[in-house]
């Protein structure tokens, strides 16, 4: 066999000592196959790999053709922000439970990979969002987010205020816990549990889903995925915006975020006969067909 | 003045005898402008009107270039899926009640239309739904709709089961009240009651929404416009689909129900500086700026 | 062993052709424990039960010191409404998956029922709901309902318009597709799937849910059982009342509905160490507890 | 004129300089009815009352037979956990908004209030939350709520992991923002924010409305008013219980937080022909009457 991607880095799941010996297996495999396999430093470090070629994570990207994550959705999430801007394709292995993105289950991962390296996979691309936070018309932060944006009280017991402007419109002025700005990739994530609608990952779209808000007519709106989409906090306590539940940045009064999608796509392969609809059904436990 | 549109056809309200006066305020100005003036027959002998030429509602696509609808978005609906075939462009004005599509004031009905014959207009174009019904693989009826395809339980008191399908994939089956196909222009209607998200009316997307659903997972998806939606019904003792609730036909057991994108898009003509979020904002009563 | 109930009758699921093994080992054991055993002619009919008494369904709550029900919470409802009216207590028995008031496993049924007969059993009250139709002045129809009244659009295409009044002071009028008033043991069933809260079996309640209202401030409302709720059908082309969605009558513009508490409860028999959480997680797959 | 109420408290809205007129005016229509009249320290600093009898605001409930609020349902709210222990009644004036509690107009003060010291009033009878939170078996905390006991993640951006008791049996153990314990009275506040019912204030019930939970079987519950309450948290990173939203304590991982009625209700009095359900229609917009 011979693999089309020249170089391999593989990430795993932290904290899971079980993902040692499928790691190893993996990282055989893809060298027998004539692939250069890379691993991520902190999953060598955590398995104890001797003998690999190792590599930080922020480089990930820079000198890997494929990255394959071995883990849960999370993961792949942490890492889909570093490799995004260099537009390499990832492919997630989950250990059991089925993910929205790690769709190739542990157990039969190396017939599987094994197909795809030969390019036997259904590639799919995903949208990113990019958000910049401004104070007094400067650029304080600015990071990528795969599910969402999180625009949320901190730990005040009161709602904040905001406005929201969709390419320099105004929206609405809201008073809630916060408010989502989430890709079709984080509408089954916390966006999901706040209410807001389910969309397929390939729909050019951006969904806007407030958090418990006071007025019972702000509903969730679903817009073009080209659309600037800005918020500025009018009154609050404690306010944060999160990327992805994984970083976070202070606000104060007056302090806008800007959010558009990233220019690049996430590329994440499937194996063959990846069905989008299977996934939701077996993860949200609808009902199977009856006849 | 000399209008852009050579034939105007006009269509009012039903049972709405304040119109009568505007009507034929509208009809003078028009043909002062040089345009063919066609009024709608049911429209014409409800307001009495004389002396003037009139078109079958059926005809109004084929025959003019311009349709001007008085009366609210429910009149802008019945006309829509009869022009779509035609592209013929729309102007909606209301009686009072601002409305998603019938946005110029009745009050300054006269000067707006009067910029807007002489090009002065925000054109838009949405999207209609053709759904055809199958009984034992022949078509039994076919329609167009500019909302939503109600897929509902009619007078029986039992939930009804279906299956749906999207692109020929199975997505799952059901037990509710019924689903909603709904276009972004519909997602503000009865779509909006049952839980559905918000669209922009310039999102290529299709909602699919179910109506209490006995499964508490199945929420609103939010698709592309070029997929096909099918829904199969597999258990009820009463069951109907329904355009627009304008019109509707019965279903057996294992009737199916094909729904796609129509070819046309309809294209209303807004005022120029109109903004769809300041008619949502208007309509659903939400907070206006606050600083 | 000797029973505590002189007198027991049973009911079974009809088209169930499975059960009627268990029914003969039921009326066996039970004639065995000294109780006089009647079988309900339709479900002796099914059967094929020979030599054995039958009693109509009618009358069973008259003449049954105690009613076991084989099959799930469908067949327990009609039941129920039947027997109220003489206070008789009743067991439920499940073919396998688990009821709400069905939660004697078949599998278990002679040992838990063996020990019930013995008066080791938690009872429980449940209140039922008493509804008349008025019709300008008159009263046309009346009806007991275990799980709710639902007053809903028929094969209408349109939502209806309302008013509602509790303890004759005007609470709304409302535009949705219906209303459902519910009981406790309702609040697991429709009302669930259309918005309303669970409410525990004890707690002295009824709720007003609102089915798909078009105003989004029209949210569940719960009220104490001793409150009368009226409801008047303002606008409609084709309203029904139905009553535990077993029976229903339709409604005319103006006709009123009036619901009270009725004045018995129902009484049912669980086994020892019943618990209305751990059925309530079972049924919603809630989270098991975690360590 | 002669005063039911001896001592009569008067406390008003923080920040409002347009009060400092209407409490003048009231302190001494009180004084002319015969009252001694007590103003609350804050209040009498802020609006540079001279020649008054001031009371600190804890000591209100224990000296006073009346305490009247002037602002709206927040300052309303700040007392009522003050005066609950002394069941000293309580009357809410507001300032132009109709509050759910404040339902005196201040235009309309002196008339009305003037009627009330007469024993012209309508009392109510609403119940309070008590909440201890407990670590490794020991009280750290502990407070009265009028509205909710609200169990949220404070600063983190992940959501927490708790198990929910309810008179000492398991519920479930739940992963979400947090959990809302309200009383009737709260269920208009935050808990209707986040998808919880209307409870009618003389319902003697306790609602457990989840906050954005993970999974979406997860709803409201509607319990006894004599059930006890209690949660643990079980993973966490920064979680927070707060009560009223004016207090609050940091929680770690292992705490419990133990939630049961007060022993005494909170007395408010209305004006001679309140009726709440103007109030709620008012306040959330609904309806009026057709016809």
């Amino acid at each position: 066999m011979q693999s089309l991607f020249k170089t391999i880095a593989l990430v795993s799941r932290q904290n899971t000592p079980t993902i040692a010996e499928p790691l190893k297996h993996l990282t055989q495999m893809l060298a027998e196959a004539g692939a250069r396999v890379l691993v991520d430093r902190e999953s060598a470090l955590e398995h104890g790999l001797a003998g690999i070629d190792v590599v930080e994570r922020a480089d990930i990207g820079k000198v890997a053709d494929l990255v394959i994550v071995l883990g849960g959705d999370g993961t792949m999430l942490g890492v889909a922000r570093l490799v995004a801007p260099y537009r390499t394709p990832m492919i997630g292995v989950n250990q059991g439970r089925l993910g929205f993105m790690t769709d190739v289950p542990l157990g039969d991962m190396e017939a599987q990979i094994g197909q795809m390296l030969k390019g036997a996979f259904a590639p799919e691309e995903r949208i990113l969002l990019e958000a910049t936070v401004e104070r007094e018309g400067k650029v304080i932060a600015s990071a990528l987010a795969f599910n969402d944006v999180v625009f949320n009280r901190g730990s005040s017991g009161s709602m904040i205020e905001f406005e929201v402007f969709i390419d320099r419109r105004f929206v609405y002025s809201q008073r809630s816990d916060g408010l989502i700005v989430s890709t079709p990739t984080g509408s089954t994530a916390y966006a999901l549990a706040s209410g807001g609608p389910i969309m397929h990952p390939s729909l050019p779209a951006i969904a806007l889903v407030p958090i418990c808000p006071q007025s019972l007519s702000n509903r969730p709106i679903v817009i073009n995925d080209d659309c600037e989409v800005e918020f500025v906090l009018t009154r609050s306590q404690d306010a944060r915006v999160y990327f992805d539940a994984q970083s976070d940045c202070e606000m104060h009064e007056l302090d806008r975020v800007r959010i558009r999608r990233y220019r690049n796509t996430l590329r994440i392969l499937h194996p063959i006969g990846y069905d989008y609809y299977d996934t939701l059904r077996a993860k949200l436990h609808w009902g199977a067909r009856l006849h």
